[in-house]
């Protein structure tokens, strides 16, 4: 018997969305929909699918670790020096680097609850302690997480938009914030899906950095680009935090796939600009017709709806399900009367409003 | 300034063995050959490459975590329970999942010098030190091991065949060793190359798992199967070392790409068969022509050779990449008067031994 890791004790398993093919097994079906984890429902950009099958026959080499191309793409896209630009195997890992670069036994990490839980997750795993600003629905003032802070406070995270209600906070807060906050404190902003946000004081924090070196803003190639399955995240900071996380980095994490189609699909304006049209169209879609049903709906700056169905949610969910229809049901994040939908394509979202029409009848 | 961990004062940085791309830049050529790296010069498998490009169109959506395809074929090769084995982002991140399963700050790890450098680099960064049983070219007894081991010995981390020297422990000896080292002590036995070893006494171990519950078995796609650009490693143990790894492992780590083109490898017995051929004639080739030319090779069981140049040997590797020829400098390793040149196809092998001459003539 191997001791392991105290820390190990705190930890919870993610619960990840189910698969289709999951569901398919389970309920003999013989296909489903899943609008459950935030992908891009039109699939990945057809410039970045040419350049992943372009490499096939380089898959026995090693991916170049500092990944020189992808860095420089982001650093002329982003108009950031390649200095202040780290990537990594998804967001997850970057969150990993952050844990290793700085968190230890003692540290309060400062977030909110419900959000992403990998931030919690990591600050446990490097025995720090998770600090987590309570609210449900409703945005709590900026100043809750000023509030928390304490001697001991090493990190802050916000996810914006928020992961899984969808609000956000604004330019002018974040930087109220920001100002207030302890520059030996770093304050990771998670943009993951920022890119679907159309609110005009949406922040625009690239311009920050030189300002705030704590500051730290992260966001990735799995959301609008469509990249989930190859894994890349990215996030830009002070030179100096990016040497810390580079100092930490696996020298091979980043495929060659990923390196690839992420360069590819950086530059696919047409199909970000028809993600966000049919993003902004099923928002509308879902919105109405789940209001019409008599639910609530959070307002969202994302790709995704957050929808309040009650007491019977978990039925809802399965029902859903069995009907081949996949969404995230929100027990695990704490919300257990709530269900998180993703934005599909229009017939997509249609199936769903059709099933919940349904149920909602019956 | 946020303040790092200071297990981060300790670490180096990796160095990775030099890209053809860089070589080229570096001294204006148009090609290069790489033997640098001990990947697969014949590529990656026909499979596996088809494996990989008939999932382009799902690239926007995340793997499944718990790999269930990948598992139930490792399951069904090596004939082991499906609980037994978890797989990584190639074996860099196993190693690290180990360091976050296990070691805390006042652990020993247990390892040699020269080895593959993950192992102290792992050690290092979760607190623990690093214990290096000492040996250039010749190999250690495994009680130089045992001797090592203290009350605060956390894991013993040995390379079989050994990177970067090409030797191998046999069976009998790794039987002996695992029986003297107590059970709370992770042995942690790296075989990368395991499917290269031609010996008839390397060793068998999968049997072993379950009389020794300490005993992990370590495996690459990146080698043998061509597929260090995807990243997958794997592993065995017993179901308890495993359940600890899993509760560290991220949930999206291993990618789409890799899971699908890991699984078609694993079957595609023929680029196996085809690889090994090539790498024994090329062991021969290359063994023979550097102890002609004056220099001592040592016996391998990997897909490299290790080979003593001498007090010139930066200016040979230099010589070589302005010839558009890469292979890999020891003085990382410790060992500056040595090279490790991977094994490559008939034609890479000769014009190394052409160059190699030329040099050594001039």
């Amino acid at each position: 018997m191997i001791e392991t890791r105290p820390e190990l004790e705190n930890l919870s398993d993610y619960v990840p969305g189910k698969s289709i093919e999951e569901i398919c097994e389970q309920y003999g079906l013989k296909n489903a929909v899943k609008l459950a984890s935030n992908e891009n429902p039109l699939g990945p950009s057809k410039k970045a699918c040419e350049a992943y099958t372009n490499i096939v026959n380089t898959l026995h080499l090693y991916p170049r670790g500092n990944a020189p191309h992808l860095i420089s793409a982001l650093a002329n896209k982003f108009h950031v020096n390649s200095d202040q630009i780290v990537i990594g195997n998804g967001s997850d890992e970057i969150i990993d680097m952050v844990g290793k670069a700085y968190f230890r036994p003692g540290d309060e990490i400062i977030g909110i609850r419900p959000t992403f839980s990998v931030y919690k997750a990591t600050a446990l795993l490097f025995g720090a302690k998770f600090i987590s600003v309570e609210e449900t629905e409703n945005r709590p003032n900026l100043d809750a997480y000023i509030q928390a802070i304490t001697p001991k406070t090493r990190a802050i995270f916000i996810c914006n938009p928020n992961n899984p209600t969808g609000y956000y906070y604004t330019e002018s807060e974040i930087l109220e914030f920001l100002s207030k906050v302890p520059q030996n404190i770093l304050v990771f902003i998670d943009e993951a899906y920022s890119e679907f946000a159309t609110a005009k004081d949406y922040p625009k924090l690239l311009s920050q950095l030189e300002k705030f070196p704590n500051l730290m803003l992260n966001r990735t190639f799995s959301k609008i680009y469509g990249l989930a399955g190859v894994r890349v995240g990215y996030a830009f900071s002070s030179s100096e935090v990016i040497k810390a996380l580079w100092k930490v980095k696996p020298p091979f994490d980043v495929n060659l796939a990923a390196q690839a189609a992420a360069e590819a699909a950086l530059s696919d304006d047409d199909h970000i600009q028809k993600t966000l049209d049919m993003n902004n169209a099923g928002n509308a879609q879902l919105t109405e017709a789940f209001t019409n049903l008599g639910y609530k709906v959070l307002p969202t700056q994302a790709n995704f709806i957050c929808v309040h169905i009650g007491e019977k949610c978990s039925e809802f969910v399965k029902f859903l399900e069995q009907n081949g229809m996949i969404i995230r049901y929100l027990k695990s994040f704490g919300m257990p009367e709530w269900v998180r939908i993703t934005i599909g394509q229009p017939k997509e979202n249609q199936l769903l409003i059709d099933l919940a029409t349904k149920w909602t009848n019956a």
